[in-house]
């Protein structure tokens, strides 16, 4: 409902169901930045993203001052840069902190992401394999909250506060969700996963997260409906 | 023939050849800092390289007072952090200058090594798509380095000096060169690429690079036998 020019200064080009959307608008919330949010139609898309990002051509795109940045995490770690003097501090101070911050935030988009989408849009073998890997990496990331120094024992994986892993797992929550429902399998399992389990259920419920996270039911109807016009194409005869 | 203790504060494990090492050797040269090499036998990994990176199992690793650093560019990023005080900056300064620079190192792993590595080990059809679409995604750094206002004009897409993109990229040089020659297709045309070409001459001269720069025929002699037994395998009989 922003009026052209009030918040014209920031704008996301995006779709409310994207996780990847999901992120940006939780960085951007956290910090208390306004901005106007573009709803982009993925199957006609507008001239403004196709312009500012020729690269992918897809969402989401933070345009700030009429430039564009492109990659959900690319422009969270824009966010924390652009307005580093807005509590709170998206990414740690200490270098090493910041690399095993990058490295888990990369580890979520190239290791496990690629079985969840494998997942939802498999069949059979290919689902069940799709679901192992994702379990795999899901107790990396449970063994990863119980002894690495930098964030075991801690509310979040930015310690008290919520940092960029936080972001780049979390904004992925109800999609986790979703494709579990969609595929009527467990991918965390709360005996097996209870640290990750509880950071879950913390991060969906803090300030700034649960005023943009998707709706948790129509998450999942949207996602049950794509596996079925995937999995199940309409027979052309 | 670094003496342990001497240099014993900054480790590298790697393996001459491989471009990510190479991104890493190169920042730690242009940083002018000490380090001991580890030479990895990929066949048989040290039990330092499993421990320093259990989640990947992968070079390169640095290990910067005992602690390790996984992943090429966040070590890279790591070393400009750390070492924040010694000159070049292998970062810009501008917010938005280090999200274009993080999102072609990002392009270059995402979107351009993997064509590169399926035209290395590719036949027939296979190799003709991933040599086009590695053509294609050169065309489109071509076309960065001739219209980006980050770097469009300058020597280096860091601009005066080497930067982040020049290391991503720049790393990969006789790897390039190199599949080039074993799966004899032309990846950079001179011709249709002059300023790739005359950047990625111009960078592998500098100062820094041309010292920890692979040979470029020992690299094509590589390549081209790992690609003969990766695409022939030797028969059991």
């Amino acid at each position: 409902m922003a009026r052209e020019g009030e918040r014209g200064q920031v704008k996301l080009l995006g779709a409310t169901l994207s996780p990847f959307v999901v992120r940006v608008r939780i960085a951007l919330a956290l910090k208390g930045i306004d901005y106007e949010f573009i709803q982009e139609d993925l199957k006609t898309k507008s001239e403004l993203l196709l312009q500012s990002n020729p690269v992918y051509k897809q969402i989401p795109v933070l345009v700030h001052n009429g430039k564009p940045v492109c990659e959900s995490m690319i422009i969270v770690q824009y966010i924390e840069e652009a307005w580093d003097n807005k509590a709170p501090n998206l990414m740690p101070k200490d270098p090493y902190d910041r690399a095993i911050a990058r490295f888990w935030a990369a580890f979520i988009d190239d290791k496990l992401f690629p079985y969840l989408r494998a997942a939802l849009f498999g069949q059979g073998e290919q689902l069940q394999k799709a679901v192992e890997d994702s379990v795999t990496n899901f107790l990396l990331i449970e063994e990863a909250l119980r002894t690495n120094r930098c964030f075991a024992g801690k509310a979040y994986f930015g310690g008290d506060e919520i940092g960029l892993i936080d972001i780049a797992l979390g904004g992925m929550s109800t999609f986790i969700k979703a494709v579990e429902k969609a595929t009527d399998s467990v991918l965390i399992d709360p005996e097996k996963m209870p640290l990750l389990t509880a950071w879950m259920d913390r991060f969906c419920k803090s300030d700034g997260v649960k005023e943009v996270m998707p709706d948790p039911v129509k998450h999942a109807e949207y996602l049950c409906a794509r596996r079925a016009s995937m999995v199940s194409p309409p027979t052309a005869n």
